[in-house]
């Protein structure tokens, strides 16, 4: 219809290659078909990078029956043994959160999580992490992320499919590209100087710093209490660029070389 | 977790009552699961209204198993010959369109359907029509309609299940309720435990982290180049609350008592 037209027209006025650089990532999966309506999901919205961690059953044919002919997404699907290396090269990361945190997160609704998603995937990798079905993500899973994104869901009632959820959220990731106007493309509001660090860059500073917190006694590994985890949140949250992340490095070095 | 419990608060001070008089009317369904998907989509984001124009098949147990406990609306179903008898009482008609048609039409995309909708629903029924699984709507169908809806998808694959369908227009009706009178007043999304740092507050923690890079050598005060001005575009970006000063700062003093 001249409707489709015009929306056909309007997406190839757009360029969605950015969504080559959204990764969904999916931690231990139960249900192989559930993998299969990811891809299914992400393909229908133009996403491609799916990485399974740990997922206790392999793609099997309930997998492929229920991608109905995202057959590509699942056979390029990487699968992982640990969360850390499905999102060490991405420069922001966010976790789907349904649960109670011990301490309150950066939380984004879907429409702000694409916005941010899309932004970023401009120049880096982006990773969106779903849960189990039936316990999403542990706190030390949610802590690696740079803000959580939820769902709004019938309180009710909110047993929404993992595949569901992946569908929510690509089409999210969709509309903020059909959706953006040129110009505020920019994650600070200015052309930024250096590219993000990376959730690995980061991990190597927030270890760094417990070190330091350690031999200067600030910290009882003992008893760590939310000590690293306020830490973490706070670097997260800045999500910081490779120059800030190697000038703070090198302050933490100057200070052990100090140290009686 | 803080966050949901926040979603759940900023739920329960929206009225969601107008989602009782949005209906999704199906047409013509081949598969009695797409029935059961099309129950459970609608659940979690609070739509219960589900009216069925002569579905091939009727409700089975595939439907009830694809509910996945949505049961409620399915029981509450009405079978409808023709498509006149499910949208007679409704005050605005939205079909879902993505083929082309002999004359263009008012279309919109799920977000405005979604606004225009919740407008509607204030006052008047509203009907929200999904096409066969294999043709979606008739030419015919279509013209009864206000408007047309399009989800936007890759136009490489396009293959959106009607389940995944329902599921964006139910997201977006239930979206458009929480961010109409949602007061945006906290700044990451949830309920924060700790007030922010005072602006004095953050200069105290720039100038004692300072000292602390000068006595360690890192910073040459005769040579300071931009590093304080990182470090401080740092901080103040990601707003730290006053527990998170004052745990930096305990480290600060910590680190200065080893330096021999």
């Amino acid at each position: 219809m001249k409707s489709v037209d015009t929306e056909v027209t309007t997406s190839s006025n757009h360029t969605f290659e950015m969504l080559d650089n959204i990764r969904i990532v999916m931690v231990n999966t139960t249900h192989p078909g559930n993998i299969g309506a990811a891809a299914r999901a992400m393909k229908t919205m133009g996403l491609s990078d799916l990485v399974l961690v740990e997922p206790k059953k392999a793609i099997d044919d309930e997998s492929i029956a229920r991608s109905s002919g995202a057959t590509d997404v699942l056979e390029a699907a990487r699968i992982v043994p640990t969360l850390d290396d499905a999102i060490e090269d991405c420069g922001l990361v966010i976790g789907t959160s349904a649960r109670s945190r011990s301490i309150p997160w950066p939380l984004l609704n879907p429409r702000q999580c694409a916005e941010q998603s899309v932004l970023t995937s401009k120049r880096q990798k982006v990773a969106i992490i779903f849960g189990r079905e039936d316990r999403g993500l542990t706190n030390d899973e949610l802590a690696k992320c740079n803000f959580h994104v939820h769902i709004p869901t019938n309180p009710e009632y909110s047993s929404l499919n993992i595949g569901a959820a992946i569908q929510v959220i690509s089409y999210e990731m969709r509309m903020a590209i059909e959706l953006s106007s040129k110009g505020d493309d920019q994650l600070w509001g200015v052309e930024w100087d250096r590219d993000l660090a990376s959730s690995k860059e980061l991990d190597g500073l927030i270890e760094h710093l417990e070190q330091v917190m350690i031999k200067s006694e600030f910290l009882d590994p003992e008893n760590p209490r939310y000590i690293m985890t306020r830490m973490r949140r706070l670097f997260n949250r800045a999500m910081p660029d490779k120059v800030e992340v190697n000038v703070f490095r090198g302050i933490l070095s100057a200070i052990s070389k100090k140290f009686n």
